[in-house]
């Protein structure tokens, strides 16, 4: 009796709570990280009344039809605070400037007709016209930020008009990747038959990276239990969960299970296609996430039941899932869950693109999608609808 | 005669063409990156025919129907090159261990009965079953991962197996970010009325890493011509595009303007709200993108003329764009092209947030879209289809 998949993903969303706490981080940093709470305004904005244009203060009571004002002066949008505004007279003034006490409007320049030390004004103004009042965008103690937002460069925008240089992020899951296997060995080295690359590690890293979380430990042991062991006591203190791969099926030199299995691990054979074997335990108090060491099996795992829930402790949005039309009919093993690798086509179609075997590595690659086939359905003729996970 | 947001984004465009050219960097720094070329397999995977299972290597010719064959020896997942298999016998091996010669399928364990030294299979098995070819995912000189390919975990993973250790991926678009006003100050100072503090900084290059471009000098510049000479002299030899903001309007202290137009820039007024003032330069034979500002001017100018060939460059899909059902009236200006601030609703609706204004950048962040009003609308009712670009 194999393990169900929804079963498994439960007990792994189980282990997977961290009480992350917040950090405060510079607004520099500060893309794509998660608000942990509300930030509300610590000023008005704009911080003061300023005007719209380049043009002239004016009191609008003044002006009717065709006014000539005399111009007794001149704000910048350097100077900090301007004389009041005489009635019957104006002042020249830039844009984002002060506004004089006294005025209510401001005059586009390209409506005045300057004459030597006066400016016409050919028609009246209404009150407020071009004039940007303190607190118009929002008042202090207004929300500018809400909580649990993925930030933009908009939302630091606000942040830093207000002053604040700094925001209260949600603290990144903190992931630590061990691969395992004396046959695994480093891309740009030499290989012997028997020997393979270790694609899972920089897949993991990746993976984790894309789903926001902080990798804090890379490390690739061999099949002696005292190595995994080490890194696993490295791997306690630095992460809020430890991903494996390799090492979990029944056959001998199967260091995570050797290991961990004494150790309390839940080793289980999953009613799933790729990815049947597949493991956790709690090592000194610290998840650890074991998935077999095929590259496709690793991946897939990873996607099937850590990356959701990172995903969503990072804020991120979740996988686009859907149904789409097959192109072809495809078969199933009865009983498992298969994750079959597809190319998205035109129309919510989608067609399966490469083998269901867990060492087809090249064929995920060149994948855009995963067709899931559930447990009981043997076979799909060209036409039927097939859940869909982008990838 | 204001010059079009079209030509305008044509001329941007113009001015935008870079010769980037590529460099290899390791697989564990390329998440996002895109690929400068093609990479075909320097090697066949699997790199030798391996075993799916945990079980045995047998000849399929020697199996009938209950068939005991003595166990004459065991293959790891280690083992380098194992001695051929004496046909009538069959050896233990490991998921991933090479295939003795002579072998040519694989009995799971699970479909096996031991007794001392013999195992006893209880049918026939086909040539083939359980065995993975060499060369049967990708064959030498295969593509695998093709020019102009957003890295995601999975292609890192196939190069990886390949034994790849780095991969030629596209230079990133090096953009410097200078602000402009002397009453412009820094986030986490003290401003006195006059003074606002620099909200475009953060956005700008948060706004260039979105888009996938690497930021290499952040400067503000007061009012003074010398100073922002002597900033554009510096991001002269580390920028493929220099952006600025502010200082290019009509009044005075328009550092931008009186330093550059001078020099040949472009300085407009576009038919567009917010974002009017805009220009253009070739400083030193580096493209300077200017835009005005307001804060919210200075982040959609970014996200209408530069952010789409950004994104372009770095292989980034790009924006977000269709139409919506608005869900309440608005009016726009006659012969300018409104960019408001929105929301998106459900079942396709958008509704307008915010007011117009470029000071509003406590709306523009509460905004998930923009809704694009064309320059001939003056009104819209509620119900009438708009523009919408997500944010």
């Amino acid at each position: 009796m194999h393990t169900s998949v929804d079963a498994h993903a439960a007990h792994v969303r189980s282990l997977l709570v961290f009480d992350l706490g917040s950090e405060s981080i510079p607004l520099e940093a500060a893309l794509g990280r998660t608000t942990a709470r509300t930030t509300t305004s610590p000023v008005d904005l704009p911080l003061f009344r300023n005007s719209q244009m380049d043009g002239f203060a004016v009191r609008a009571l003044d002006l009717e039809v065709s006014t000539t004002l005399p111009i007794v002066g001149e704000i910048s949008a350097r100077a900090a605070a301007p004389e009041p505004l005489v009635p019957g007279t104006t002042v020249r003034i830039m844009t984002g400037a002060v506004v004089p006490p006294g005025a209510d409007a401001i005059v586009p320049v390209e409506d005045a007709t300057v004459t030597g030390d006066f400016v016409t004004i050919a028609r009246a103004r209404r009150s407020g016209e071009y004039v940007r009042d303190r607190g118009s965008d929002v008042f202090v103690g207004d929300d500018l930020v809400l909580g649990g937002q993925c930030l933009a460069a908009r939302h630091l925008a606000v942040l830093a008009a207000t002053g604040l240089a700094e925001v209260e992020v949600v603290r990144r899951v903190r992931v630590a990747v061990i691969t395992t296997g004396s046959e695994v060995r480093p891309p740009g080295t030499e290989v012997v038959p028997g020997q393979v690359y270790d694609a899972n590690q920089v897949a993991l890293v990746a993976a984790a990276h894309a789903t926001g979380a902080r990798v804090t430990l890379i490390r690739h042991v061999d099949d002696e239990p005292a190595q995994l062991l080490a890194v696993l006591d490295e791997a306690v203190g630095v992460a809020d969960v430890i991903l494996t791969s390799g090492g979990i099926s029944k056959g001998d030199y199967e260091v995570v299970r050797e290991l961990l299995e004494p150790r309390g691990a839940k080793v289980e054979h999953l009613a799933m296609q790729p990815g049947g074997p597949q493991a956790t335990a709690v090592f000194e108090g610290v998840p650890v996430i074991c998935f077999p060491g095929n590259p496709v099996s690793t991946q897939l795992s990873f996607e099937a039941f850590v990356a959701p829930i990172l995903r969503e402790h990072a804020g991120l949005p979740a996988r686009r899932e859907g149904f789409r039309t097959l192109t072809s009919k495809l078969t199933s093993v009865s009983g498992k869950r298969q994750f079959l690798r597809a190319r998205l086509g035109e129309n919510d179609t989608v067609e399966v693109s490469s083998g269901p075997g867990s060492h087809l590595v090249a064929g995920l690659a060149a994948a855009d999608a995963l067709v899931v086939v559930p447990e009981a359905v043997t076979s799909l003729a060209a036409g039927e609808m097939v859940e869909v996970w982008e990838l």
